[in-house]
């Protein structure tokens, strides 16, 4: 049903919130350009009526939920190219289907290949989408500049060093898709097909290749790694923003060593010196030499890692600081009374939640220890689907797979392969083992992971003029329909 | 200088709140009686005067240290026997000394013994003070009843099972000394020496002693142990309160079994059967049976531990919640609209925060996930003294340690062996590594350990009718000054 003026208004419904909260409110969204409006602007300022009023039944309107780490679904393999025709009708196949779950974005990972592959899948991963499918983001390249112990199901023999930094990347993933696209999400053609990085820090060359990457705007995550605490640390010194499927593949929490776990409780106010980072509105810049409460002679640095950012940074020493009633956090007072966050910022980190890869308690200590940061994924393999049976399955190169409820082993092994969980069910479990409400868990599957992309503009948000994706969810956490850019593409049958 | 009327106004001072914050405000109290007045109902509505007013120059007015977990000072070691009338002698002068770091409570810590050993060090670790003194607050039996893979400075050959459940229990420490004590904390005689136990709850007959201890009013800890997520939940569930020295003699935290310390993270709301506890005014038991939100089925038990204390708890399936708005916490909704918590308890956990136990990062790490459960102690030496040199010192059974600033090997291994850190260091260490306020690091020194204990309306507070222990820190967290009991016992030399 298509509504004369385009203006749907969705009434009777919970409304998720940038912090976790769940409130009764209306939305607003204009069908035809696909995107919500200001509900205040639209009904009281411009007089406007809907042409069609959508009763919710007290159900949850959420953003749609992205997934940013997805190996494949309903038998496509993101990782496995046989010829151009065939992969793009998978892509769009996974993309058309994956609604089902409530996924309305995804980044589909592209496992350690051998190096002649990655060329013929450079054209065929850039964002995409049809007016009834999730939207693909981008490629997430996993491998194959990771740490050989810690490969899990990655082909050994395909492993990379960066030994030439940046360039290394570029010869393996093809330079013209590492190129900086700014509103990357909207337009496929002038954009780079990688969006992320998973590498390990410690393999020679890394380090280096990550600071252009993520001059270029590639969110660089740590993963497949034993990076011991200072190498993980100087990582994120050096811009990486994610870790990818905590826990796995990398060390245990040793408390002498804490490594890349330890990146959750990362302290802000260490007195050794520690490179913080602050974002600052352009026109404060000329306040120069700043006052800086707790961290003695900074040395301030001014760089512009692109085009529509600047970053103001410092080093210096941090020294104890003053208590004061809520100071959980220091603030950086600037001369004009504006304040910005000088903490130390800790990655975000992927999270697994089928109650295999991670038992409820790990998943608990993380996430409260680090909520902000908290990225539910479900790191699935082709065999996803909601309604495939038990039993042995092929994945590739003659591997197979075997799936028993949601556990999935490399056969013959018990190594844990990837999983079948879906997005939605880990946001159920996720409020069961944490104990937070529903509200705080889709928040996890959806403006963190916007925000660790640097799209919640427009994705993961329900702010006016962002992409009207969503996912109705009923209380217990079961979706009911799912919409993408203003349309409804799947309802549950009754 | 005594006052007349024995009323002493402290003023221009920070006060430490039970919530962390530092609050601007004056404190009254009772020189003679040692104890705190309630400032409203001396000033306003008795209108009493001050007999003296002291101006505090805007320092922080803390509630007293506690120090949980300690082996010795000032070369004297409370694992140590010659004969009575030295270790009487010993313990008097650590009592006295101690209160320069701060501290006015301590839990004095004997490890693991040869059997004999234990009758002739009952009488003499009973609560003890003097008024210029700290107040030991009992016993802490460390050992004998551990796991022998992580038993750190313990020595091998006397490590026990408890095969006869709490009967061993009663054969090593002494059943006099396990007996039953009302309102301990003020009485030496009637009381009994063992106010806690480290134990490993998978030593054979562990979990089954840890319930008559329980009841008894012993606090369990979870300490030098293999246990895994099952055992460890277990025995919280039977009633262990506290983990020992978290994250060292323990298991890493491995993600699909996170053992001890992923109890910091245990779920309250898994899909399994968990009991859980939840305290009841008396008056609210007529009201059974309950309806109880979130739990199918549930089945209640009337018990009481102790005589000043009852308890309800009941089983069940948890069920998911439905959302609303801050609903991280679920809650009983009681029929005449009160309301209690009925979380699963997640116990409390000492931790060293020497900067050498436990890195920086693990410590934040604890801190975040669990703030209301953290306990700084200093597992201190006999070496401990703050101004003692570094070098090769004696300790027990003919061993030697090597300090090394604040590191401490046992001589010729790389063990760890207890610490020499004192514990108003370790409050600024924490207050820097996690970068919480100095409000926030103090609380886990005084209020956290008190409520652990069950004493804190006595101890660890500043609520009216608590004892007048003090200790005064500039805002940089260095102790100025220590008040024991409404006197003066310690002053920085200036």
């Amino acid at each position: 049903m298509t509504s004369a003026n385009g203006l749907i208004c969705f009434t009777n419904c919970l409304l998720p919130q940038e912090d976790g909260s769940l409130v009764e409110k209306d939305l607003w969204i204009d069908e035809q350009r696909g995107i919500i409006l200001d509900s205040q602007k639209t009904f009281y300022v411009n007089k406007e009526r809907p042409a069609r009023i959508i009763d919710l039944g007290g159900n949850i309107l959420s953003p749609g939920l992205i997934d940013m780490q997805i190996n494949g679904a309903y038998g496509f393999d993101f990782s496995v190219y046989e010829n151009d025709e065939a992969y793009q009708r998978g892509v769009q196949m996974v993309a058309e289907r994956i609604v089902e779950t409530g996924v309305t974005s995804l980044l589909p990972t592209v496992i350690t290949q051998e190096k002649s592959i990655y060329p013929k899948l450079l054209g065929l991963l850039k964002p995409f989408s049809t007016p009834t499918s999730a939207t693909f983001l981008g490629w997430h390249a996993e491998g194959p500049f990771i740490e050989l112990t810690k490969r899990g199901a990655h082909a050994p023999a395909y492993l990379l060093p960066a030994t030439d930094g940046f360039k290394a990347f570029e010869e393996v993933y093809g330079a013209v898709n590492l190129t900086e696209g700014e509103d990357w999400i909207m337009s496929r053609d002038s954009n780079p097909a990688v969006r992320m990085i998973t590498a390990a820090p410690e393999v020679p060359g890394v380090m280096n290749a990550l600071e252009e990457s993520v001059k270029r705007g590639i969110i660089f995550s740590i993963g497949h790694s034993v990076a011991s605490t200072d190498v993980a640390t100087s990582a994120i010194q050096h811009g990486a923003r994610l870790i990818t499927h905590l826990f796995n593949a990398m060390p245990q929490l040793h408390h002498r060593d804490p490594s890349i776990i330890g990146l959750l409780g990362a302290s802000p106010h260490l007195a050794s010196p520690i490179p913080i980072s602050v974002h600052l509105p352009c026109n404060l810049l000329e306040m120069l030499p700043l006052e800086l409460p707790g961290v003695a002679s900074p040395v301030f640095e001014l760089s512009s890692p692109s085009p529509n950012r600047k970053e103001l940074s410092w080093s210096g020493i941090n020294t104890p600081k003053t208590p004061s009633k809520h100071q959980s956090r220091p603030s950086l007072h600037l001369e004009k009374g504006q304040i910005a966050d000088m903490s130390f910022e800790r990655p975000f980190y992927g999270i697994i939640v089928d109650g295999i890869h991670c038992h409820p308690n790990s998943v608990r200590l993380a996430y409260s220890s680090h909520p902000d940061g908290c990225i539910l994924i479900t790191d699935a393999m082709k065999i996803l689907d909601p309604h495939l049976k038990d039993g042995v399955h092929e994945w590739r190169d003659g591997k197979r797979f075997i799936k028993e409820g949601e556990r999935l082993y490399l056969e013959g092994t018990t190594t844990l392969a990837g999983s079948v969980v879906t997005l939605d069910k880990c946001v159920r479990n996720f409020s069961m083992f944490t104990g937070c409400s529903l509200g705080e868990a889709i928040k996890c599957a959806t403006y963190n992971p916007a925000k660790c992309l640097g799209i919640e503009n427009k994705k993961g948000t329900l702010r006016p003029q962002a992409h009207a994706d969503f996912t109705v969810f009923d209380r217990q956490g079961v979706v009911l329909a799912t919409w993408v850019r203003g349309k409804e593409v799947w309802t549950r049958s009754i």
